[in-house]
């Protein structure tokens, strides 16, 4: 093919028009009008690096082209003029020898008001769901041939077929719950032999995977989701991907990966991150250690590493239309790209939202990521939030304890004491469990009344409080880790299940009425200003009585929670900074007006929700 | 009498000298050449508050007076002239009917550079000691029929008998020992009818109980221990007076207690004092409440209250050379207080030091006191050093743990890894045990191998190390708190003692061993650049090793602990930053020469210090 193009190159004097070697450019298109002007394609073919590229065009330009150790790569740097309102560019690529092709490159128009999007914030509730066992809309897409993975639903560790068009389908019932917010854990593209179903060794960065439906579906659900709104959170993965990834064939670089050339295990050892006296070795295994094997380490201090998983996350933003990001293993990439990664998005989107998983019940560890905070070795950080491990790891150790004056809700209370660690506290996102823990109903003996308890301090407290699917109908687990039962299939979402999380049929009348009780909570919350904005006050708690108020010139809200079996009463003088002359108060659950005229009575085992008047 | 006088008065027509009422004058004497050329005297007397105060003297002046709800007292202001070198000034007072008395004032001459004292710091090693346990020097002294609590050995909670005499008998063992400066739990005036061992409910801030023996001894204590190298620490009570203080009897005014009309103990919730949310209520019961009914908490809201304080502190540091300040509940007394109690101290002597004890597991809550730290709140700190709790519990909880990546010296490792918590991290007074612990001893079953690591760790660690009488030769207690046993009669303190730690008489091998190596490393830590000053670079434990380096530019020392039963290598690879192109090192201990040229061998369950070459 190249001779005969070549005699025909020799034999007509002009440029043959070749056929395109190129199997993938990334992103696959772009967008006029971001603010960054610069974007970097990374272009694979068969020995692409021999050509040279060009681009005719009065707005966009190409700046810089890099070759790489494998000469299936090239990374071309395009510069985009403000003025650029989109369309097709068409790259010229040129051989040595003097054949040529062209490639036509898209660059789209932005929906409007792209830039000033909302990330999600304290106004939300978000739904944590494991989208492989939420709901199997489409059964036709549970086992594909071009995928490794069947579907075997009888493995707790199997694909279990829940897809997009399950998630789709159920929109409404998520709203109706009060949830605004979806953070399915990773949909894309998981080509692995096991194991694929949890999402989190991505093969393929612009790809849903098959097995849950199509990007355009993905977009889909950000876009009936928003129009009912439930905006959508996508979670991604910037520290590693599945061993199962394009990449892995054809590295583009010799430093691509972490320990590229021997596999060493991350240490987990965070804290080495801030640590004054941490030992360079200690500071390389954590962050560059890789997971498990399946999950190569990605080299971010790799400039075209760090540039191509930045555009990644832009691109689905704006093609998906985003709600926001949750970052997975947030601590464990390098942290000078999380400065930029983070930079850079917020750069383009100034009010929007990410949230970092720093896996820690250290607050001084956690708090170290978030924007604003001033860290004594003067890192910056540009993430909008982080993930409230020390406050879920003191919710759920509280609930299994009785109440004395070294356990139980004083745990609550000392972890909010902390939070003058924090830059923002009030950003924090907050949950007592996720996908990577045990169910909280299961670790606090089924008891509904402490789970109540539970769902109101998030629905209550500082933060924006993240739930877990299935947990509105009591599901259950082992109590110690064990994430293929963790992740159990929600009620309904099969065909022929014979309960129905999302009807209520066949359901206990214990899981009804806490399904209830958290779809009134939520539902409530959405229109409380002082939640969502509100200062807060609180006591340490008092004869196993917890109390706070959030608070606005307009509105008050008390909180009380007896985390005792026996009934107590709210002293209106020990409370009075909180209840601040009111003289009642109507129960945001029941509607009842209560009087403050006299102390209060709180049934064992109880949270009281008060607004006061 | 009186009307004796005022008949000579208008006899005579010249005012008489009465017989002078005031039974108290405190400060009992101050000095010339203070920073701050204010004192304020605190003066007792039958009804002394009818008569007018004046002072004729050049460079000393009455500058205002104060009468309070008892008429027993009167609180005089004198301004003194930086020129004043010291003398006795004579006190007029007046009442209006006529009658008069003289009362004479001493300021004393400072000795020479006493403003510029240095106070402890990391060269020190720190000997915590109860003195009614250590050395019974003097049993003509151990009951006293003018104080209410008689001598009982029988007794864990009662008197034993040691005194000054016996501290400075044995001043020279300390010494030795390589101790170099001595913290004895507080020393004044204890009369209450039980518990008056511990010296922690002082009746009497200007004198040393006399069971102890005098103001004099004490201040002997100080200065023959400094001529041996040993420095005095005094153990300070700001928050509390004991129930039989003579204030007691006639309180100066409504507010010099908190509480001061009805008991509300101490709800010991600290966290109060910085948490963004508190309520005012539990700040205040917090540090207003009393500790016991048998501690009076002081309020040092009361100017008049801080002023004695403050002036009383001072007194102490000048009157007995003291070394230094620790400082008991330190967070428990006012805030605003405690940042002027320790910015006057301060002012006065810029190289002292001053060691809070904040008992909090929690760094975030103990360094907020440290001078330096940028708290959220504003809150400022002149206090040098706090006590290290975190590391006492990371440290105790470490060696009654099997190593593994979540438990044993991970916790040490990871409460350095806070540090960046603290303002000033080098300066903490580290310890494993003081007077309310178990013995460490106890806590990890008798295990000599694993105490040497302890105090290896605390030898060479950053900080000052604080080590506790009795240690040293093993003393045990229960494992649970119980003060009367921790605090046991050290062998060999008073006559008739079959064994004797002073002289190793009748110690077993054990304890003998466990003592010289302790004798041996606090000598050889007295002479360590690099332990005193250096920068600090710490490993992960790794295998169940953890290993660390002090480093100056002249000198680098490596520590490797084996928290294990089996022998370990040290990887000169793994740790090559720690090395740093060393060859050799000698065995701080042994002396002996060990070549870096291949691993090293580390014996289980043991320290090496390793002073590279």
């Amino acid at each position: 093919m190249i001779r005969l193009t070549l005699f025909l190159t020799l034999l007509l004097g002009i440029p043959a028009a070749l056929a395109d070697p190129i199997d993938r450019v990334e992103p696959p298109f772009w967008w006029a009008g971001m603010h960054n002007p610069h974007v970097q394609l990374m272009i694979h073919g068969d020995r692409i690096a021999q050509w040279s590229v060009s681009l005719e065009h009065p707005q966009v330009a190409v700046t810089d082209v890099h070759r790489v150790e494998s000469e299936n790569y090239l990374f071309v740097d395009l510069d985009v003029r403000s003025t650029f309102q989109g369309g097709t560019v068409t790259l010229q690529f040129a051989h040595e020898n003097g054949e040529n092709f062209q490639h036509d490159y898209a660059f789209h128009t932005r929906r409007k008001d792209s830039a000033d999007r909302n990330g999600f914030n304290t106004t939300d509730a978000i739904y944590l769901i494991t989208p492989d066992r939420f709901a199997n809309g489409d059964s036709s897409n549970d086992t594909l041939p071009e995928l490794k993975e069947a579907a075997n639903r009888d493995s707790s560790v199997g694909r279990h077929g829940g897809d997009l068009a399950g998630m789709i389908q159920h929109l409404d019932y998520i709203a109706d719950m009060g949830f605004t917010a979806i953070w399915p854990t990773p949909m894309l593209e998981n080509d692995q032999p096991e194991y694929s179903y949890h999402g989190y060794s991505i093969t393929d960065f612009y790809r849903v995977d098959p097995r849950f439906g199509d990007n355009e579906d993905y977009r889909q659900l950000s876009l009936q989701g928003k129009a009912k709104g439930v905006g959508l959170i996508q979670d991604m993965i910037l520290n590693h991907i599945g061993s199962g990834h394009w990449w892995m064939d054809d590295l583009p670089t010799d430093d691509w990966l972490n320990f590229q050339d021997e596999f060493v295990p991350t240490t987990h050892y965070r804290t080495s991150v801030q640590d004054p006296y941490a030992a360079d070795i200690d500071k390389q295994e954590f962050a560059n250690g890789w997971f498990v094997k399946s999950m190569p380490d990605l080299n971010q201090r790799n400039p075209l590493v760090a540039n191509y998983l930045i555009q990644n996350s832009l691109w689905w933003i704006e093609y998906a239309d985003l709600y926001g990001i949750r970052t997975d293993t947030y601590s464990y990439s390098d942290k000078d790209f999380l400065t930029e990664w983070t930079r850079r998005i917020m750069a383009e989107y100034p009010t929007f939202n990410i949230v970092g998983e720093e896996w820690s019940t250290n607050p001084n560890v956690v708090s170290y990521w978030q924007r604003g905070k001033d860290n004594k070795d003067g890192y910056v950080s540009y993430l909008p939030s982080v993930m409230d491990f020390p406050m879920y790891d003191a919710l759920r150790t509280a609930l299994t304890e009785d109440e004395a004056w070294n356990q139980g809700l004083i745990r609550v209370y000392e972890t909010l004491a902390d939070d003058n660690l924090y830059a923002d506290p009030m950003s924090l996102v907050i949950f007592a469990e996720n996908h990577d823990t045990s169910r909280l109903y299961s670790l606090i003996d089924e008891d509904v009344e402490r789970f109540n308890i539970a769902m109101t301090l998030l629905a209550t407290m500082r933060g924006t409080p993240q739930f877990f699917y299935g947990s509105e109908v009591l599901a259950t687990s082992p109590k110690t880790r064990d994430d293929g039962a963790v992740r159990s299939d929600f009620p309904g979402g099969w065909a022929g299940d014979t309960r129905n999380g999302f009807t209520g049929e066949g359901l206990t009348d214990t899981q009804r009425s806490a399904q209830e009780y958290l779809r009134q909570l939520l539902n409530w919350r959405q229109e409380q200003e002082a939640i969502h904005h509100g200062d807060l006050l609180h006591y340490a708690p008092h004869d196993g009585v917890y109390v706070f108020v959030r608070y606005t010139e307009e509105q008050r809200i008390l909180v009380a929670i007896n985390h005792t079996g026996e009934t107590r009463q709210l002293s209106n003088e020990r409370y009075a900074q909180a209840i601040n002359g009111h003289l009642s108060g109507t129960d945001a659950l029941s509607g009842e007006t209560l009087s403050l005229d006299n102390d209060l009575t709180l049934e064992p085992m109880s949270a009281l929700i008060l607004e006061l008047h």
